[in-house]
């Protein structure tokens, strides 16, 4: 009786939202989420710049704020984008949004008419996909090799699909795959998009947290014609509690996000801005940051090395130079998401593969995340899920 | 060259935005604004609340938390519910917002294809308007009077028209009107939303504001039938800086609700949730809203005694039991849009009506908010204004 919108059909729970719920357990060793390691929550110095705020200027925490949020975080932010991305830039091109989620139903909201195309990786991040397709686009797939979208393939779907909107990317190691595109494919990249000028967003949560190789610099600050809509968060090297993200791109864009913001959600938490910024003003976030990385490396190492120790021959996994997540590629007779029963039943969780393909059709990968587990749980996880995939192979 | 949505075509920058902007001025007296009493905001409680969540849950605080909000705070609301609007409710029934406009932002997200219909009162909140604008939908304004919708016109409109999806109402203390509501008025309403079955959102963000007559009951306290998607929020009695508002409907509705979260925004903050829930168990926040209470009752009060020596006689306005709000009503000739710059001349600001009328043709009315200035700026300005109006009447 009661009749929802079209586009309902096409968010539905996932298959594996169940199964996540089981990970609460306390016996559960999971890998599936992508959540940072708690620990190392600066709790006690953004307890002190909550403090600071709420003593300096609490009525204005508490009131309502400007739509695209306080413009000393966004020059801040601005300043963090010059210094660690080489992105030219400045506060009147940045939005504040409540985690890069809503920046991608923002983005997905100003571009995409029903039957629209989005280009994207294969695989590519769950979480954008569910936000695109609650705009009823098309999604076409681009393959994939160890260094990230393959170019011809690229151009090849660009020159001949029409009515593409958008392309979504994640340069630095990618959510599922933990890979990173080289230098020499950026630039590719770059001409490639500038031919057909697409809107493209690259979303970079992790892009701090290398703790391998060399940096390589973000697409948007190579970007001649303005097509990049950067996303960027404090998620991953602060507090993801904190819900805080931020859009850089062309002013176009960012004043239509802007419009979006009012009618969807007035403005993020004027607080929550606030108190960030006055963390960055008070302590040293590239020292905090430090310390992740140190971390996540040591963790990522350990899995890397217990899974060449205990997982089949047959499973390649990639090993990534940053971020949180490598990806577990099995025979293709292998359904990642029939097998999740039976690692549950050894208390192992992982995401199956398939979610990070809009067809879902792959379902011999799973993902792993490394940066929430302590090393006795990574070596004795890894080991249960190895004696799974040894059965489920033999 | 880039091309967006169609939607965006009904997503435009009002035009009174840039007027709104000026008020952040401090020479300019400002009733445009739905802001609350700054001085009123409970600084050092939330202060102490916050303090105690970082010491008790720092981690869990700054992590991830699920979709729907932390359980002990829709429980808190729940029983709020309860003991307030003798709404009997659980947990499992309610999903925070980000603030009640993300409520309204996936409500018409849930329901509305292009074309379809929803009904509200006329005139009716503009950030409800704008919300559902992103969905394309027709609107049809029921005729009010000055206890709110006519209700043989609702019955009429909803006997005659297709596609009706939604209704939106504001029974308490409406913005823009400032008008209530009766007991009376509030059965007939559920009598004809029960003949047709039409989904109602009833958003009460004031409803805790009361400073004159009787308690009324919720519409979903009388709600047979599982229609009535329930808004409210803190915004009002705490803090709008928060962003914390919720859904309070049927299991089906709140189900759909947290999907579009998860694709949406993912959760609101963490923080803000266990921040506000911590307050509610330190402190009294009915003491809180009793003080916030006496000082609108004085606003209101010396806002309409105000405008009966200053105003034309020509001029109407409401004289509302509670809220934030006052609607005054001129003569047909006169457009509030083209008198908003002469008033500014005098550094006076309202919002013009035509915004709360989603066909934009009424002209002759605006609102005035009294919550926000102190008692020496209601005088002064509502003086200034009643020479702006007396002049374009002269």
């Amino acid at each position: 009786m009661v009749n929802f919108a079209d586009r309902m059909d096409n968010i539905r729970a996932s298959d594996v939202r169940e199964l996540l719920k089981l990970t609460a357990r306390p016996e559960i060793i999971s890998f599936a989420g992508g959540l940072p390691a708690p620990e190392l929550f600066p709790v006690e110095d953004l307890k002190a710049a909550m403090d600071a705020v709420m003593d300096e200027c609490g009525t204005a925490a508490l009131q309502y704020g400007v739509t695209e949020g306080p413009k000393h975080l966004r020059e801040q932010i601005a300043e963090r984008l010059e210094a660690k991305n080489n992105i030219h830039t400045d506060a009147d091109h940045l939005i504040l949004t409540a985690g890069s989620q809503q920046g991608l139903d923002f983005i997905g909201k100003l571009f995409l008419n029903p039957g629209d195309v989005v280009v994207l990786e294969s695989p590519s991040y769950l979480g954008a996909i569910n936000a695109f397709k609650q705009y009823q686009p098309n999604f076409v797939e681009v393959p994939t090799d160890e260094n990230g979208i393959i170019m011809e393939e690229l151009d090849r779907v660009l020159a001949t699909t029409e009515n593409v909107k958008l392309i979504y990317v994640i340069p630095d190691f990618q959510n599922p795959s933990g890979r990173t595109m080289p230098l020499e494919r950026r630039k590719q990249f770059m001409e490639i998009i500038n031919k057909y000028e697409i809107p493209t967003i690259e979303d970079n949560p992790y892009g701090d947290l290398r703790f391998k190789g060399e940096f390589l610099p973000a697409l948007r600050s190579m970007d001649t014609k303005d097509l990049i809509i950067y996303f960027g968060t404090f998620s991953k090297i602060l507090s993801p509690g904190f819900r805080m993200g931020w859009i850089n791109a062309s002013h176009e864009v960012v004043e239509k996000v802007n419009l979006i913001m009012q009618a969807s959600a007035l403005q993020t938490p004027t607080i929550n801005a606030l108190v960030i910024s006055k963390y960055l003003d008070m302590f040293d976030i590239d020292a905090h940051v430090e310390k992740i990385r140190a971390v996540y490396k040591r963790r990522c190492q350990l899995m890397i090395d217990t899974m060449r120790a205990e997982f089949p021959p047959e499973a390649k996994f990639t090993d990534p130079d940053g971020g949180l997540f490598t990806w577990v590629e099995l025979p293709d007779y292998i359904d990642t998401r029939e097998l999740a029963p039976k690692a549950m039943a050894q208390n192992v969780a992982y995401v199956p593969g398939s979610g990070f393909y809009p067809s879902g059709t792959t379902r011999n990968c799973m993902r792993l995340n490394y940066s929430n587990a302590t090393d006795e749980r990574i070596v004795e996880g890894i080991k249960r899920l190895g004696k799974v995939l040894r059965e489920a192979l033999a």
